[in-house]
């Protein structure tokens, strides 16, 4: 319970108005509710979602001045007077996930992330671009003391939310899944977690770099959208008997995948939606869904059950994650490498500089 | 064993090329193979598919001449020697699916109408507006000895669909389901399968007759897609939360519903498409799809376990079905009258005039 | 917020030593804490699991003194300051589970019955026994102001049990369940719950009055296990191709039931046990579940999502419980007849006399 | 078609009277019925069953005289004028489940294993110790041409077996399983599938042997039952949270197993049984069943989608099955072995000598 000295100010990344830029600064620490945590963020993933998030992208406001960061990997340092199941010293992680009510049809239901009341880190609520987050103690991650903070925090958004969309599409150990974008850094986690389920994988993305990182990381088959001369026939012809994969992940941040999916994917198979790229539709001919028995399911990011999940097979090794550290006061060069798509992996922040 | 002759020759209704019309004349009575039945047909349900076999209008060559037919109820009269689990003089049902393989990786998991070598009855092969039609022992339905034939037909497809979609929707008891398209002839058997099944249901239809129609059948609420001026307002303040339903059926016949139905879907829930409005596309935006984690699944005719207990629903009185009976030798009448959108509930051909 | 005066002494019927009696006596009203809700109990069910509570007939020991009871229907008073999605003046049902951690891995799986820190209403916490209880707010069935509070208390724990029990069976509309101990208390609301999701109910109890009892209530079928002369033949021929029901629900409170449903279960279904018979074990032979494929799994109290359906059934007049209420301060007589086994139904006891 | 020379006699090994011995004689080749295949029969493995099927172990009755074996790997050589889904020359493999009626509401649903019509090789049909076999062409395994016929053959029961047990146990990628029987021939390779599967794997059985035989096969947890003081805490202290195994799959011969593993199962879990000692039966209390919400469930061999799947992990490799071939005509040592408990591994017979 002793030993950690809570500061009354801490360096930040703030947002005081939309489109940014982010303002490096002192801002003063908040404590925490009845049942409420602080935690001392140590690392914090830099997700493409926190761009939006400044840049006022997104339909829904953001709150303001923010402080973004969704993926935050720290210490509890500070927790409120009914928090019994999370300790002072413990490894706790802040996801997008900040807090929900608890109690609404789809929090009973285990589906958190469809809230009415859900708290959004980085976007409704101060997420981890800042040495002390508060969050609630339910919805932080139980981080496992073996884990190691700088690797685990891009886990917190990006890990869950593609173990949670495999989980989603209901294949089992030995069928197989198409990942699209699978060369990215979603992608890159998806094919660690789809073989570590049991699964076969067909990589579909652009360019042999993306293709020598796929098989590297064990997908049994890959797709170069850019070169193929039938990207349908090609997916199926990777699956051994050619009716396609069971399944299939979309991580793409371009409309067309998503209309092309049900094309190749096996009959009574689903197409699951992960990747949001703007202003997109789905669409697919009525007659071959219905005669085909096709899903097309959309997948958001994990409920508690799922993070923990994810995170255990992080903890085990399975989960590799390319990524590069810089300083919390470099953030606003990473959105400009961001903006630029210059980014390869994943950035994370270190909160002490 | 004894007491049915089977004669030589016996009335059909024969499309001798594609566009019709149906040429009412004497053909060969068939001999069944060593896995099949000769079922003689007394009556048969008329189904807009029947028209569209006849006009040629799908992708989909059909058998040329061609026998079309797909809801035929009536009684076994021979069987092949490997035939042991119906008999002669058992009622039997001849469906859309005629037979299939019973081998590859659908029919093995239960999936027979997604069977690439399936046999559609009224299509590729032979259906059931004859006298004696033939199929394969393992697909004819067995129909209860105290249904009555004339009134059973039309279950064995529109039944028998529509039951197969609310299972797959995957509500339970006490859920509620929007069923578009619900005054119409599939959709008035869907309210009386989803009443049966404990469902609330919202009966989506135009006019004031079908209103009536819908509310007779037992629907919680009725909202009227021509009068509505906020549509998707009023489905979901049908639902006492305010959600809006768990499950969608879409029965409708033109595109619109497909691409509006993910607007008023509770979040979890699961968009059911069942009805083939011509070249319609399903279309949604994919962040609420994401974000809402909404299903959209296409539902096509039922398995041979579907059509036993879509059977027994209605032997036990829970399903009556409006219908109209005619001579089989006045279907072209009944192309008619279909062409001219004339019909209202389901017309049944006798056989034996 | 205003209206409700809370009083600082209140009646409560009180266990001041194991064993009992109960004494009717003025304690000092609570104060509910930050995630708590203050109930102002105005009716309460009886169930022989208060009975054991006082008597300290089970392993697990209650607190003492102990204010027991576990059904009880109410208005809230006064609640925490974290208390958000429940309203001063809202109906609210105190159940067996008062409150659960919401942060294990049980409660993350909406599985709060199984939570290692779950508080129990009138065992290891005060219950319904008084006029103003206090329970987590997370937790306090929400009952829809349309009920009738005297009416409503016995679901919140018999119910919610049975209906529970039936989810749990994985049996579907159409398909059959034998409930055994059909003619008592939860047997009566288990055939009510079993009708309204569209299952053929098979009701197993000894006597012609509870035979009664069962067909009024629209059990298709009743066997009576006094007078059978081959219960497990009478059970399976009950079901129309006598292979026997799909799922067993066993209330009774002797052990003899739970050895003998795996004998007329059909193969692949599901027998669920409920009741707690002291000592009873579950013994089935090896050989014939593995070959049936039968299963047998325990279903204790529902979570929150189940309180509310359950619930919801009942608001909409599917469930009638027929209960005889006397004052608060007659509890010990109800206690007496319970131990002469001479109570039919449900008694519920009104607080404020 | 060619290129199969069909002898009118073959050898085999022939139960003449209950209780054995095979007398190793010539018998007729049979002719296949038309919705059959005759296999010529390379390679079978050996089961307990078979012995027990010799001496009229159990209350079924068997044919006689009888051909036993029902794990026989070879090549179709003939086939009737109904089969179009495997050709001549094509590998095959005769399982237990040699035909089943493939209409009845057990096969409709694919539970083949429960169809009351079902053909049993090597018990009430004529089995695998002969060079030429006849069975239900629906119902020989597809056997990948890249398969190794000595090799797969014990997978054809054994393999299949244990992966539907991990199929029906319901337990999902990252999850544990508890082993009873880990060291022997089922077991070692039921580790390999739910390692294959993602599953963490607690062996138990007995001796160190069987400790480095787990190990080695990628346990992550061995309890000897021979030398633990508490069995059910060490089981359940071998998972990280010491909640215990998600499930219990049960290949012990013994009876204890049966009555202990619901003690060491998680809350919720499931224990498959799988195994059948001799007139053993399940028993567990009826409360800690209901109040942990406990699954016991019986899984018996899978059926035709099981059979490809387990087969597809065998073929890539994942599953190594340790046997030892010998001539057919050696199958009376087999036997004697197998009484005198010498066996480690599986046995395999060369049909060709």
């Amino acid at each position: 319970m002793t030993g950690f000295e809570i500061p009354s100010e801490q360096w930040a990344q703030v947002v005081e108005k939309s489109g940014g830029p982010v303002v490096y600064k002192k801002i003063p620490v908040q404590k925490p509710g009845p049942d409420e945590v602080l935690v001392n963020v140590k690392y914090s993933g830099v997700c493409h979602t926190d761009l939006h998030a400044m840049m006022g992208d997104w339909p829904l406001p953001t709150k303001l001045p923010l402080v973004g960061g969704h993926e935050g990997a720290g210490v509890v340092v500070a927790k409120g007077e009914l928090v019994k199941d999370i300790e002072i010293g413990d490894y706790a992680g802040i996801k997008w996930l900040n807090g929900s009510c608890l109690a609404c049809s789809f929090c009973m239901q285990a589906d958190e992330p469809l809230c009415p009341h859900a708290l959004l880190s980085g976007y409704t609520v101060d997420g981890s671009f800042q040495q002390y987050a508060i969050a609630k103690a339910a919805h932080v991650a139980r981080i496992p003391k073996e884990c190691d903070l700088e690797a685990v925090a891009p886990v917190l958004c990006a890990g869950i939310t593609v173990y949670k969309g495999l989980k989603e599409s209901g294949v089992r150990p030995g069928q197989w899944v198409a990942i699209v974008g699978a060369g990215g850094g979603l992608g890159s986690m998806a094919i660690q977690y789809a073989k570590a389920m049991g699964l076969h994988v067909i990589g579909i993305d652009g360019g042999d770099e993306k293709r020598q990182s796929c098989k590297t990381l064990g997908a049994a088959a890959y797709v170069d959208f850019m070169t193929s001369k039938d990207l349908v026939a090609e997916v199926k012809a990777a699956t051994p008997d050619g009716l396609g994969p069971h399944a299939v992940l979309l991580l793409a941040v371009s409309e067309k995948p998503f209309q092309q999916a049900t094309e190749y994917v096996r009959s009574r198979g689903a197409v699951i939606c992960i990747g949001l790229p703007a202003k997109a539709f789905l669409k697919a001919p009525v007659f071959d869904t219905v005669i085909r028995m096709i899903s097309i399911k959309g997948s958001y990011v994990g409920n508690r059950q799922d993070t923990q999940e994810a995170l255990d097979f992080f903890q085990r090794g399975l989960i590799k994650v390319p990524f590069k550290t810089v300083g919390l006061s470099e953030l606003q060069n990473v959105y400009a490498l961001m903006k630029e798509g210059k980014i390869v992996g994943r950035y994370v922040v270190d909160t002490s500089r």
